[in-house]
């Protein structure tokens, strides 16, 4: 039986302008999904179908307190010839959320695992940013206490000129401006910076400049969705 | 005015099954595309709308034949308020094809540019194999003289193990076997390695194990298209 991964939007925005249809098939035949957060998922749910019958669906909830040994019961369905679908709360499940652990228990016990198409916000500001795609890095969060962040900062930069790898990143939404100023105030002038912002939104915002160029005209990214590129 | 990145499928499938309705949308206005093949373009923009005048659209052949100074000229009509779309032989236009190029030359001249979402299987090999999500990197075809492969093979399984960084890389389907092969005669047994073969096509694979339990059972990936990912 099969273990589907669902993507979800990265914020308001219609449905059909970034699921395949074919993802809404799928939805509206699973009874069992694994959700960060049950709210999120039954909103989900009643978009893709106002028909659905909610209550009789089942949800087990996977985040950053859900214990090790919960999840493994999560893929019980499975064992009994049922489908289960994950949900992420944003985007594609498995990247950048808790959702990779229920996929690798579920691969060692050999169920097969199908992941649909959907929005990828790091995926499609690496597309549009012009860097690289033969070679690339997500790197997750950077670390915020000063220090260690500059280094970090500074490692990304020498592995973007030294391995001709974009090097991807995030902050937590109410810490992009400062992480901004941070990449300008340790990068090199000439070292080309990408910020993407609300990616697939009405608002969308994708530029490439070079960090000296950034430093004239910041963008106001204050609680907005970002992803950060350096080349 | 507008450059956009449109995905097309992986294989023969459904474009339903891998692309949002929204995209189909923005490619029956376009009249002015850059694609690598103008045949295969010419078959996608037929699929999503039989009835296209296709002989009323422009192509722009962008492939590694393409001087660098012919590249800036397919963006003239962006200058003369056109929209334009790039098109991929397969999957995302700009991951791991020569798009990127066009992207970096709109990104510099301050158009806009957004990307479409479709198929990657980069990023859906990743989601499926249960590995790490938070920190990942695609580095593309490895080395062919063995000694080189080798080394580049071992490099990443470091890397994989001391960064917790899945790493991700492809072949060209026919060295798929001699791949596999090798991935296994260099790598600890202990590591875990995901194939993922044939993606959203109907013959799809993703299946994750260790290098010990691969060398017991090697799945026949000749001549497909095929994801490896060491963890």
């Amino acid at each position: 039986m099969v273990l589907y991964l669902i993507p979800t939007s990265l914020g308001e925005t219609d449905l059909d302008r970034i699921l395949p249809a074919y993802n809404n098939e799928i939805v509206n035949r699973l009874d069992f999904f694994i959700v960060e957060d049950v709210r999120t998922a039954r909103r989900f749910l009643k978009k893709i179908n106002p028909a659905t019958d909610i209550d009789s669906k089942t949800f087990y909830v996977l985040n950053q307190h859900t214990r090790p040994e919960e999840i493994a019961g999560f893929l019980k369905p499975l064992s009994e010839g049922r489908e289960v679908g994950v949900i992420s709360e944003a985007g594609c499940p498995a990247i950048a959320d808790p959702g990779a652990d229920v996929v690798a228990i579920a691969q060692e016990r050999g169920f097969k695992v199908v992941p649909l198409v959907g929005p990828s916000s790091i995926l499609l500001a690496l597309m549009a940013s012009g860097f690289n795609g033969q070679s690339f890095a997500f790197n997750g969060y950077l670390p915020v206490q000063p220090a260690d962040r500059t280094k970090a900062i500074k490692r990304l930069e020498n592995r973007a000129h030294n391995e001709k790898q974009s090097q991807i990143f995030i902050e937590t939404p109410y810490r992009n401006i400062k992480m901004l100023q941070d990449i300008i105030s340790v990068c090199q002038p000439s070292t080309r910076l990408c910020i993407a912002a609300d990616i697939t939104l009405e608002t969308e915002f994708i530029r490439t400049k070079t960090v000296s160029n950034w430093k004239n005209q910041l963008p106001d990214l204050n609680k907005r969705p970002c992803i950060f590129i350096l080349y």
